[in-house]
Formats: structure tokens, sequence, C-alpha cells
């Protein structure tokens, strides 16, 4: 490993520690009533994950020049409502996943019921977080840009309808616009609040570089889930803590599926390049995006 | 009918209709895609219902002199986020209910998945309502301080916290001080939301005349629950538009079934009384909030 690679391996594992941190001050404690609903809503946030969504913030706001104090509240808002997303994913009704991460799911370890409360529950957390939360700039206009970022993301064109659109994928041919379309809402749309969170806590920042982190975040963003869906299929299952099985995770509608993998791995490599040219105006300071990127789409799990 | 009732009957159903309009509005069309998604939470919010939360917000806005078109956004929300807690609620992992309003439950329309996926939005339209409506002040320390009220009384120490609370009093005997507690935050916050949203759109309020609307409804609040649960065990079911039944309602951790129905009559008249008693200072521009109360409290459906 090159010194440079393995400073960023330190840098990595100090977001991910600073992350779990930052979600477990801001989870309710369970020893507060509704104690279940407490200890159900920490089950699904904390023990792990690779924090793909609040590592993007950090890196962003690193390369902008601000302290790691002032996005952790944007971080840990991302994180709720990815792990939200997760708990109703999961559910019986939508995916029926027993195991994530090696571990049961939030409605095995809990039941259904709690399961979708936690989610509504963590929801609510994001954006009650970005209202109040301390660490994050004083000015109200920032915050309530981080909320208008943050819901549009999460809605009907965001990660929503992504989701809604998945499930109207399920038994049927989907064309590859139809599948792109879905990832880009799907996982696209958060991975680009995580993005522009950061660098809408910089007002000063020039229109042109926040519209390059835009289209930086919407390449990384797509080229991430494909490797996502190669990694269901060709990956290591202790890796993943998941089952991998090609032949189920080609039948879902997914990118690798309809377009084979070759294709797949192609397009990857292709938004990891589209990804960092938009990265050109930020020089050196982009060091950090640029690591996170990489990552992202040579991660074997 | 009086002319005071007569004139607050017309009040009211302006209000309703109001309501029903300006939800419409805010609604995703079913045109866009997702479409399925766009028509769940249409069909999840449309169509009917009393309204109550928007009334008081336009009730309470009205009595502080605000012009209605700065309530409507955040009417709107505070009837988004109840919405998507009865889709929620009324899924089979919850209450299994299949009917509502007379009406086949959002699950029973679509499917579960959709009616999970239609709260999801709807608790996320209501945020990112309060972030952008053009209708609300522009002042955006105000509608941060919407956000904060709305996001706290849905939350673990609002009405997803009521709602594990009734979850976790199932199948076993509950006392008082917890059915009263589960009421507070199940349908008790997002009654004090409606009226504290629209006190938080004058910032000139006196902080007394501000606590004053607070308890007032609060005991509102209260009052207007247990007057619902008094209705699910001796209402009339055409009214209602939906089942009633004396003995599975009592089976369920009401106010009426733990104190005994005497007891609950009672004490709807007393926190009427005390509501009342809150809008003193407010001298007669307090009007709206009266009729309402009283509508509230002796209403029959």
């Amino acid at each position: 490993m090159s010194g440079t690679a393995s400073s960023f391996a330190a840098q990595l594992t100090a977001w991910q520690s600073r992350t779990e941190r930052e979600l477990a001050r801001r989870l309710p404690s369970p020893d507060h009533s509704p104690q279940r609903l407490h200890a159900a809503m920490r089950y699904a946030v904390l023990g792990g994950g690779k924090r793909v969504r609040p590592v993007l913030t950090y890196a962003t706001g690193t390369a902008l020049g601000l302290p790691l104090e002032s996005l952790d509240g944007a971080a840990c808002a991302v994180e709720f409502i990815h792990a939200y997303s997760l708990a109703h994913d999961d559910l019986p009704a939508m995916d029926d996943d027993d195991l994530r991460r090696g571990q049961p799911t939030c409605h095995k370890a809990f039941d259904e019921a709690t399961a979708i409360l936690a989610g509504d529950a963590l929801q609510v957390l994001a954006f009650e977080g970005l209202a109040k939360d301390p660490t994050l700039p004083k000015d109200p206009a920032i915050r309530l840009r981080l909320i208008e970022i943050l819901s549009h993301c999460s809605g009907t064109q965001g990660m929503a309808g992504g989701q809604a659109l998945d499930l109207a994928a399920e038994g049927r041919d989907a064309s590859l616009a139809e599948v792109t379309q879905m990832h880009i809402w799907k996982t696209g749309a958060l991975i680009r609040a995580s993005v522009t969170m950061a660098a809408a806590c910089v007002p000063a920042l020039s229109p042109k570089l926040a519209a390059d982190l835009e289209k930086f975040a919407d390449a990384i963003g797509l080229a991430f889930q494909i490797q996502d869906d190669l990694l269901d299929i060709e990956g290591d299952p202790k890796l993943l803590g998941k089952k991998v099985g090609a032949d189920e995770a080609l039948a879902k509608p997914t990118y690798p599926a309809v377009a084979g993998m070759d294709a797949a791995r192609v397009r990857v490599r292709e938004l990891h390049t589209e990804a960092l040219s938009h990265l050109q105006d930020l020089g050196p300071r982009a060091q950090p995006l640029r690591d996170v990127s990489e990552w992202l789409v040579f991660r074997r799990q």
C-alpha cells in the first residue's frame, strides 16, 4: 500500500469512527420511554456499515476547508435517512430480507410494527437534527437549505421514488434507461445530498463549483450503485455480510442484470473518470474526494 | 341553530374546503413518475376527514390576526404528517384496519409496500413544504421554528412515541397514567403542533400568550382523543364511517376503557373548561378557538 493509500485508510477509519460516535450521541437513549422504539432505532443505525454518505459529507467538507465539527449534524442526518430506508426496505412487504451486515434485520430483531415505527422516527430525527443541531452553522437560511436538499433527495423525486420504481420493475423486463433512473433516485439522490449539504455550509461557494460538486456526486453515486450490484452478483458473501446469489441477483432490475457484467464494469470506470473530471477546479484540495471515489469503485465489500 | 353556531358551521366548512384544495395543490401529480406512489399519496390524504389539525391552525391564526394564505403551508404540513401516520397505523403489522372513513385503507386500495412508501413520502413532503412553501413567512428563522415544532411533535416524544406506547400496551392492563401519556403523545402532540405552528408565525407574540395557547392545545387535544374513544364505543357507525364495537373498543388501552365511560365523559367536560380558561387573555379574538373546541368535544362523528 502506498503512503497516500495508507493515510487515506487511516482517514477513512477516522471518519467512520466519528460517524459511529456522532450517530450514537444523537440517537435517543434506550433507557428513556419509549424504550423499545429507542432500542430499535439504535439497532437500525448503529453497529457498522461503510458509512458511505457521512464519509462523503466529511470528505466534501474537508475539501472545502470546513471543520469536521460543523459537518456532524448533516452527516448524521443523511445517515438517519439511509438507515430508515434500510429498515423499511427490508420489511416483508418490501424486499423481505432477514439479514443485513450479517445481523438480523430490524423487523427480525424486534417486530414489523416496531421496525416501521423506528424508520418513521429516524426520518423525523434527521429533519429535527438539521433544524436544531447545535454543531451546524447558526444561520437559519443555511439550515433551511440543508432541509430543502435532504427532503427533496428523500422524497418521490429521490430515494422514495427510486424504491417505488424498484417495486414497479419487479417481475417484468426493465429497460436500461428505467434501471438507470431507478438507481439515480434510489441511491444517487442521497449521495448527492451527502455532497451538496456540505457544499451548502459554505455560503460563499461559487455557483460553478457548487454545480461541479453536484455533477461529481451524480456520477460517483451511479458508479457506487452499479459497483454494489456487481458485488451482489460476484462478491464474497463473507466480506459482504449478506447472501450473494448470481441467479437471484441477476433477476433483479439492476444495471449489470440489464446491460451485462462487462458493460456494467466499463460503465463504473467511465463514471469514475467522469466524476474526477468535475473536481478539476478544486485542484489539490479535491484529494479527499478522489480518495473516497477510488474506495467506492474499487471496494470488494 | 343560533346565528353564531350557523356562522361557525359555515366557517368550518370553508376551512375544511380550503384544506382539501391546498392539500391537493401540494401533492405530486399522479400523471408524473412515480405514478403509483403519487396516486397512493393522494389517496391517503384526499377525500375527506374532519381536518381537525388544519382547522386548528386556521382558527389559531385567525385569532391572532394572520391571513389564511400565510397558514396554508403549516396546515398542510401537519395534515401530511397525520395522513402518513394513518397509512402506517392501518397496516397489517400495526392495527390491521381495512376501512378508514368508509373506504378501503391505503394498503387495501394499493398494497402494503406502496402504503409504507406513501407514508414515508408524505412525511418528507411535510418537512419539504415547511422549508420551501412560498406562502409561509419568508423569514428562515420562522420556518426553522415550524420545522422544530412539527419534527419534535412527530417523533419519539410525540406521535411516533405514542404509537409505540399503544403497541406496548396491547394485551396487558395499562394504568390511567400510562393511557393518558399515550394519548398526549399519539394525538395530543400533533394538536399542539397545529396550534403552536400558527402562533410561531407571529414573531411578536408575548411569551405568556404563546404558553397559554400551548396549554389550550394540550387540554383540547386530550379532550378530543377521549371523545374519539367514547365515539368508538357508543357512536353511530354510519356517521363515523368505520366499525363501532363496544367490546372490541373497550379492550383497547383508551381512557374510557380504563377509567369508565362516566369518568371519561366528565373528563372531557373538565378539559374543555380548562382549555377555554387558557384563552382569557385573547378576549373576543378567541372566538374561533372557542367554536372549534366546542365542535371537537360535542361532535357525534
